[in-house]
């Protein structure tokens, strides 16, 4: 018998409906790898056809990386208590390089264990947590290097191809599949993902994926500025107003609109508890930033953390299955001071708390002086760091100072540490940058920290905008992924202001798979522009619901023309609200191929030949039908 | 007594009261030239002085460029019947090189003054056409080019500086100036704005001052690379649904907003009639497309275009007052063909326009064969060519193609024959451009085009988010923004979708603001950085009600915060929603620095003095305070 209360089941048990119901006319789709247990999802928009009129043309399906997991495929019956399937744990076991523990080795995750009052808010089916056996490194980056591909390398390569080869072989997507040449400012992306080239980058750590051998629930993805750009997105309220399953709400929430990975911000009492929940449900890697949890432990006063608590958190969090750990082990002594004469101080919250912490002490933070003791730590689940940017700037005039820079050379220290215990390793960078200032970022980066995955919050490339910095940071983010930033941290309309709610984070996570996509168009990546493609010949052909569901957010498509014209019959018609159907011009530009078409003729050739007044017929004639439409 | 019904005075003697409320904390400030009826608005914003518990400081006022005209001045009676103050009706006058007509000259126009059916619809106070006098040419070019300073250029050198100047001298002004240095890709933005340097630009067509001499109501705005990049609104259903009044409404809404132009694009039966309230009431440039209303004297039958009825439009909308016209003469014959092989084919409206006109005549277009016989009425008048761009891309997949460039070369030889007669010209770019090749656009039209202003539709960066096309272009628009163009044509969410709302109109501005001013600052435009370290420093001192102020949008910001904390005790609050007083970065790097400074010894003095406990007790102090707040 269940010891959690009824009300709290039904509640949870099931995500709402506007989470989890299907987008119209898409499939859920698997490619299998060489073994059965790998199969990648994907999704398969399907296309209407090419209408009569307009020169009948069958419309190939477009496949279109999902981050949505099993939230999205009909067959999985999704049961928020009982967790997502299993997808990696066969490939953790067969690798017998880990054991079962028995309980929490964390003085905290076994209090927590063993509190019985909290029993009806404990995730129902934790599993025992694993561990490498003593003197084994469990690290993807450690495989790699030892040239070892494993499945969630193979996992990645079908993912990030996206059917390409086989879309290469199809004469249906011919058209589909050109593409303007990118500038990837020295990126090299191969013209086919394979799993040896996702092995190589990350043995060389210029990408990594974040998969701890506690979170078999990962659909592995990966990090790397030679993959498609990633968005990442947060949860977790300040307040202890939100309850869990809204946590595990928005988590799914942020899968369907396409965030690759989330990081768990939460905090109050019961954040072990909602992170459980959290992690036995999401197919995305989880981050957090252990510091937060670790300051609650100690009432909020940063001066009493110790290395001894912040061990045992991360020790916590890594039985609990985190991927990766936002660790802002660079902010130094010495570049505390360089802050002082700053606009806007420090706004990193782990920057501060650590910043705080080293003038109590009057000493380097335990993050840098036991750096090699989390790497013991991180590398015995395979949790990946990101090393904070606790001196980010909090305003364009604080860009790119020397507190800054000399924090992001720290950082690359420890990369170069981190990757000595074969750790999987990114960087995170700002923040506030004005255009012509963010390349600089990049490029420091790349050399400072040795290529190693660059994770930017925007930049936000104004400050004078706020209600709007979703979109002063999509500016500064398209730029610096188009530059080689491998993953964006999404930013909403209430940054600065407030708490967002669902349409926020909605509209941030869209806001930045736009910047992340027009990045990857602009870097050249192979079959980036096919969706855009598809969409431009739908739009062409007046195929309006194909023009909403090949978007990124069919919803809102639709509904925003369903605002002027709320009539099926318009979502066939040959023209919209913009023009009226007398002054469409996509219609005359039709018209006349048509007609060149029809005459088995080019468009220059009928104009040779003097056939203009037949043309013009054609066109009336059309016009007369669009007119009845 | 008046022919107009009452209840249309009713609606459109008003403007709506969110049209016109005032933003807090704003004051209408004007500055004079070197004559008194020089006066240029401009906004100023209060700020709040810095809490003693953070430092006592006065904050000065932050001037921002106006585009709202008499709209946002207590001291103006708004009555939209009888139009808005005269601003420049003088120094047409005193130039001595225009005569008032009798009446229209156009037969359309004269034929619509002398219905009676329409005096009901009719702006009231309809004033007398003016025009050159026979063999004299009153554009702004031509003055600047025999090395005339006109009152237009003096009142746009003191609106960019925005009293830079008077800034540079104020001691409290000192830190706000501090600005990053720009990379403005060969643009020559001066350290301070003259008159001369506007008339240099203006006299070499680098810069353009659409000023119609029958508007006088313009505020005289300057478009060119060396000034702030501006932003283009439109208006106009292609329904006949939309009223005058809403029309004029949308205007000032636009103008709020921070439109500094706004292209009238309205279709139907009283577009004659709506262009003279809007212009009336107009302090913006206002732009047309006059092929669409030709199109619509010949019931919208492509072929059925002649000269004469474009040449008769053309006189009509030139002696109401537009200020720039937007013609598609480089739609040749030859680049026809070059498109049907294209995705989208022709998208521009008056490009397929001419297309069709052009197939069906088997000519070049009257466009371009009538091309002096335009800069003849152009001159009369100093009406501005902005010179489309027919045959831009539609799609990614159409970008920078054959067609395109073509056309653009075209251009640049019609600028060529504009400026043998003085006219000012700008030349209006795509559309649809992925990041990578947007620089080639800008480079491209520079070389081709000498250097006239560019005046670009976003570009967009991708096609795959209907719903969010602002931000799809507004990525494309900064970056081009930053590369040298002028002028952003805004983009609505509802682009491709339907038609925009106040909402949507809104939203687009304020997106292509911040588009805009990021490029501005990326060019390194002098004291364009101002309002983001104002902005910085309110953000960092918790000056809630300052934050809201200083921003594109307050009502939003506003809006935004209190949905979290609507409590008025919040906005004076020294921490925010997101962290909550525990966590807030910004209060311990304000606790750090003010112990130094009430110390009098810096924060690493205070370090190494090893007074980090007192630091310590301080910070506690503090965080207690903040928790009762």
């Amino acid at each position: 018998m269940s010891a959690i209360p009824e009300e709290f089941i039904k509640n949870t048990s099931k995500l709402s409906e506007e989470v989890t119901r299907p987008f119209r006319n898409s499939r859920k789709v698997y490619v299998t790898g060489s073994r059965d247990d790998i199969r990648v999802g994907m999704r398969e928009i399907d296309q209407d056809d090419t209408p009569d009129s307009m020169g009948f043309e069958v419309n190939p399906p477009i496949p279109v990386y999902d981050t949505s997991g099993p939230f999205s495929d009909p067959e999985v019956e999704i049961d928020l208590m009982k967790g997502m399937p299993d997808v990696r744990g066969n490939w953790i076991l067969e690798r017998n390089d880990t054991e079962e523990l028995d309980g929490p080795t964390s003085e905290f995750g076994t209090e927590r264990q063993n509190n019985p009052e909290l029993a009806s808010l404990r995730f129902e089916h934790i599993s025992k947590p694993r561990r490498a056996l003593a003197g084994k490194n469990v690290t993807q980056m450690h495989y790699a290097r030892q040239g070892i591909i494993t499945p969630e390398m193979e996992y990645v390569a079908i993912r990030e191809n996206q059917k390409l080869t086989e879309l290469r072989k199809d004469p249906a997507y011919k058209k589909l599949l050109r593409q303007h040449p990118g500038e990837s400012f020295g990126a090299s992306i191969p013209d086919e993902m394979t799993a040896e080239f996702v092995r190589s980058e990350i043995a060389c750590g210029r990408a990594i994926i974040p998969a701890n051998i506690n979170h078999p629930e990962v659909e592995p993805m990966i990090i790397g500025r030679n993959f498609r750009v990633k968005v990442n997105t947060n949860i977790g309220n300040s307040a202890v107003t939100s309850s869990i399953e809204e946590e595990v709400e928005k988590m799914a929430w942020s899968a369907r609109w396409g965030g690759d990975t989330l990081m768990d911000l939460s905090t109050g009492k019961n954040i072990h508890e909602t992170r459980e929940w959290i992690l036995r449900n999401a197919p995305m890697p989880i981050g957090t930033v252990p510091i937060y949890q670790a300051l609650e432990k100690v009432n909020g006063k940063a001066e009493d953390l110790t290395w001894e608590i912040f061990r045992d958190t991360l020790i916590e969090q890594a039985e609990q299955g985190v991927d990766y750990f936002t660790i802002h082990a660079g902010v130094l002594l010495k570049y505390v001071p360089l802050t002082a004469e700053r606009v806007t101080g420090i706004v990193s919250r782990g920057g501060s708390i650590m910043a705080k912490w080293c003038l109590a002490h009057h000493q380097e933070s335990f993050l840098y002086t036991h750096f090699e003791d989390i790497c013991e730590i991180m590398k015995a689940y395979d949790v990946s760091f990101s090393l904070g940017d606790g001196l980010r700037p909090g305003s364009l005039a604080d860009a790119n100072d020397a507190a800054q820079f000399g924090e992001l050379e720290t950082l690359g220290e420890l990369t170069k540490v981190a990757w000595e215990h074969d750790i999987q390793v990114m960087i995170e960078g700002p923040g506030h940058v004005p255009l012509q200032m963010i390349k600089e970022n990049m490029d420091k980066e790349l050399q400072d920290c040795f290529e190693a995955p660059f994770y930017t919050l925007g930049p936000l490339t104004t400050d004078i905008a706020p209600g709007y910095d979703h979109i002063t940071s999509a500016l500064g983010a398209a730029n610096i992924g188009w530059y080689g930033c491998a993953m964006l941290c999404y930013v909403t309309p209430k940054e600065h202001l407030g708490l967002p709610n669902k349409d926020d984070v909605r509209e941030g996570i869209i806001t930045y798979k736009v910047a992340a996509h027009a990045a990857d168009l602009a870097k050249g990546n192979p079959g980036a522009q096919i969706r855009d493609n598809a969409m431009s010949k739908a739009r062409f052909e007046f195929r309006w619901e194909d023009q909403f569901n090949l978007g990124l957010d069919p919803e809102k498509a639709r509904e925003y023309h369903d605002e002027t014209l709320p009539k099926e019959s318009a979502k066939v018609a040959h023209f919209c609200s913009m023009c009226g159907p007398h002054f469409c011009s996509m219609k005359i530009s039709q018209d006349v191929r048509d007609y060149a078409k029809k005459q088995g003729i080019s468009e220059g050739e009928a104009l040779e030949q003097g056939m203009q007044e037949k043309a013009i017929e054609f066109i009336d004639k059309g016009a007369e039908i669009y007119n009845k439409a």
